[in-house]
């Protein structure tokens, strides 16, 4: 029986309000908003979740999404529930306020990713794929587009999909054969089939609108050859009511390991009606847009699986008495037991460090975006790969934790545990897998520009190392001091592994097969050092407390168990870094 | 679709013939049996498992077991799978001569056990539970049991099950509830409910052998209260024949995660007739036989498990083309590319240091019993946890990498490589957690003796890095003098971790909750460095080779790649152990 959830107010409140030495809220809205209005966003988010979407979690994963007759039905209450979160305005809250939305700072979309993905992440996949789509057709559609579509997804009215896969063309989009044909009267005719197509048909909204990509008449070969088309499940009349239904079926859904409320789709366009976004040859400048912001959600969804599995693991070890604890004669809750504490502490502070970075990256895109800076732009793409790739692995890794903790009863489906760990799977493969996250980073963002990124970010990690000393030398008695003593130690050691290991990659500029057979340990390498300094940055803001917040040892507690048994991996990577290509 | 099964006859016969300096087959027969015939036994229980258990793997997923009024029935061709099992004589084959088995060396049932459990991990579970079954009957049963139950265990007419865990008692088996009382007749009343009995009821056998712990009249408190019963299905009568069913009931089976074709059943016994094997109090004793048989057994089980997956994602690899490998022009196999490649190589590494190191647990047994040596049965037994612990660990992790060598296909059940990952989930559970394994670790084979029986292992690894440095020497030209070299350095630097760490452990005698805390972290490193060891064992034997043997390349490129990638957690380990319990 999956638990009730239980969402992460007092991290985001802290997040926003000091960890990053500021109220970050504040600065990326000009004071428009404040932590303090973040946190309420965050709270009334989490009650929507925990009422409304986390009960619906279990149905999503027994029955699943069903296809009957070329429609595909998703369980009951799906339906009720996104109008329910459309209404309450969830859709509008990811949208830019350029699209008619509510223009939120990327630090508070952050969180409410993380919150609807641990609540359902089934149902958050159709949130996700919308907003997505949102944010691609506002930087790149023409009016009559935005005026027919954008409106209607900003709405909630509809939903969006993503249709870049094709059973030859998975990680190589420039293999993809689908065709768009222009007709004369400005549409298009579309024709092809699309794999992997997350809720690419449902029942829990009017009309779908799909974005193809496609490749055009007399198109160049490969990635350069590919176009960007709107393809609406039903057409829209002038008045903006529904049409016929277009040419697009839903062929099949997948019988999936996990996310089984989420129908994936095999869709078949036979002369389907297309509208092009963009410039001919611009589909995959286009789709990288909804890309990047579909893989920085994948960060939130990585943290929001995995904090849903840590709570489900938190809940059983608290009420499962079980043996006695090494000292003591009486039953005792597993989770006193050293070896659940250390499972336990292990998603904990995993959980934070994902959760950090995730608000770390959507601030840092504020901050770009306000400030036009290119460095800083430059240094939020360096995280995108990194929290993608970094963050779902590990979430994979977490919700194995989490069957761990529940020792037999983990492996039973009714337990709740399986869930998640049959549902994190997906996450390092779609949205590019960690090889392509990792292709991305080592390629376009450490050896083109020769490590000057990845040094700014140690740059950073070296001033929150000597903060960390500071506030150790200016509490010698205070309860962070020898904890804050420990992290800048052993982010000291940290730091320089990943220096060496960057310098390694860079090295490898030459001998391109050597820096792609380790690029995942690379990309592993960095995120876990990120994570690292999260937890530094905590410990910083916890040792400025003048009055003691009831989160303090937790947060000391976390930082210094991330230290000791996650942030290790950093060396062993290194020296795997290191040894490039093995013949 | 699940590929065929391909039994790994070449690695095989490579271990029992030179990889550990001498024909171990020969040495623990006294020379009646020779590495030779070890392979022949190896090619025909991988004919028979490839021909008849691999089909069976992927039915047993999907359809399950049922439990039908009282009754679990499986899946079409499980019975006649096993009848066929039983007359070809695998049965016999993994019990000992005083069982009237066949009495194999330890290095051929680990063989046996890995290709079970690689053609069909659900259908080895029964086998397994039977084999230990006969282990524990033959230590101490009595000879009308051994004339009853046993003959007709090793014949592979009826199997057996292992009755520990009730809803209390998990882990701790000193809560069990259950309880036997004397009839006078000779006979005892068994009364309780058990969980999670693997292959609890089924229809593949006439009879079913109950091997149950339960707590007699006036035993005390704990785990010294309990002795082991024979509890059989059907009631036998003096004559052999079948009689009455017996007071044992399937109440239910569990809807589980993975290894569906294994039923998992909860059994009520109510007045059922049981009769006692050994003295009473002397369960635990007893049921410990069995246990580390089953223990040992996992080690087989993580292999087999791992070695299928690894050939289900090579197969895929192999023949899906995909994108130009960075310096082609042409479309290529993605095995080719570099990061499915590391992912390839990384599964392919490890599941040779685990079949290599379950051989070599089999032959120290194997050594044990035949110089009576304590040192040896000592350096054994230490085995058990770390092969047990690691290999199930390293086992899931592995299964998740091949799934995501299959990119989205990996997610879809069909392919079947899913399987893999749901079934492999439950081995650091079942037979003792990993946290279980690390406290028999920590606390009788390490603290006890102060580190003696790991630095016996330590310095074995030392006599091979010497080897090792001997084999470059001798052939500076050769093509194993700098794997060889590579080799040496990356183990002498894991071994002086290791030493750190066991010192570390040892040094937490005092400080119990230390120890415990970084148990596992312990066991990890343990296994890691063993890992090590058997790929320079292998790299030794060879730079041994006077004319070049075909596999050569692949046995130095895997070792280079164990030594580059996975010997490196070692150092990792090591500071995390070095830290204790985080407060």
């Amino acid at each position: 029986m999956a638990i009730d959830y239980q969402p992460p107010t007092s991290d985001y409140a802290f997040l926003y309000r000091e960890a990053f030495g500021t109220d970050i809220v504040a600065r990326a809205t000009g004071g428009e908003l404040t932590a303090e209005d973040a946190a309420d966003v965050i709270a009334g988010a989490g009650e929507f979740a925990a009422s409304v979407l986390a009960p619906l979690q279990s149905i999503g994963d027994r029955e699943g999404a069903r296809l009957v007759d070329g429609q595909v039905h998703l369980p009951d209450g799906f339906a009720e529930a996104y109008r329910a979160f459309a209404d309450a305005g969830w859709v509008s809250a990811e949208a830019p306020a350029s699209a008619g939305g509510d223009g939120l700072p990327g630090s508070i979309r952050a969180g409410l990713g993380e919150i609807w993905n641990a609540s359902n992440a089934a149902f958050a996949l159709c949130w996700l794929l919308t907003a997505g789509q949102i944010h691609a057709l506002d930087a790149a559609a023409s009016d009559e587009l935005r005026e027919t579509f954008l409106t209607k997804l900003v709405s909630g009215e509809w939903t969006g999909t993503m249709n870049l896969t094709e059973p030859a063309a998975g990680t190589d989009l420039g293999a993809i054969r689908t065709t768009a044909t222009p007709r004369g009267d400005g549409s298009w005719s579309v024709k092809g089939q699309k794999i992997f197509i997350t809720w690419g048909d449902h029942d829990v909204a009017d009309n779908i609108v799909h974005l193809v990509l496609a490749r055009t008449p007399d198109a160049p070969d490969g990635a350069r050859g590919l176009s960007l088309f709107v393809v609406p499940k039903f057409l829209v009349n002038a008045d903006g009511s529904l049409g016929d239904r277009n040419g697009v079926e839903t062929v099949a859904i997948e019988h999936k390991l996990g996310i089984h409320g989420s129908p994936t789709c095999v869709l078949s366009y036979e002369d389907a009606t297309g509208y092009l976004v963009g410039e001919v040859g611009g589909g995959l400048a286009g789709m990288f847009v909804m890309m990047n912001s579909a893989r920085t959600g994948m960060g939130f969804q990585a943290t929001g699986i995995a904090d849903r599995a840590l709570q489900q693991a938190e809940a059983y070890a608290a009420g499962r008495m079980q043996g006695r604890v090494l000292e003591r004669d009486a039953d005792a809750p597993i989770a006193e037991h050293p070896d659940v504490r250390r499972l336990l502490l292990s998603m904990r502070s995993d959980v934070f460090a994902m959760r950090a970075l995730s608000v770390h990256v959507g601030d840092l895109f504020d901050q770009a975006e306000a400030s036009g800076d290119a460095a800083t732009l430059a240094l939020a793409e360096f995280f995108v790969p990194i929290l993608k790739g970094w963050a779902t692995e590990d979430a994979v890794t977490l919700t194995s934790d989490a069957i761990q903790v529940h020792g037999g009863m983990g492996f039973i489906e009714e337990t709740g545990a399986a869930q998640h760990y049959r549902d994190a799977r997906i996450m390092p493969i779609y949205e590019g897998t960690t090889a392509i996250q990792s292709n991305d980073l080592i390629g376009r963002k450490v050896i083109r520009d020769r490590g000057a990124t990845a040094e700014r970010l140690f740059a950073q990690v070296d001033e929150t190392i000597a903060a960390l000393r500071a506030a150790a030398g200016d509490q010698p008695q205070g309860a962070a001091a020898q904890p804050a003593t420990r992290a800048a130690d052993r982010l000291e050691r940290a730091v320089a592994s990943a220096r060496r290991a960057t310098a390694d990659i860079v090295g490898f500029a030459g001998s391109p097969r050597d820096a792609h057979a380790v690029s995942v340990p690379y990309l592993m390498l960095l995120g876990v050092l990120a994570g690292g300094w999260m937890h530094g940055l905590a410990v910083v803001a916890v040792a400025a407390h003048t009055a003691p917040d009831d989160a303090d040892g937790a947060r000391l507690t976390a930082a210094d168990f991330y230290g000791a048994h996650h942030l290790p991996r950093v060396h062993a990577l290194a020296e795997t870094v290191a040894s490039g290509e093995t013949l």
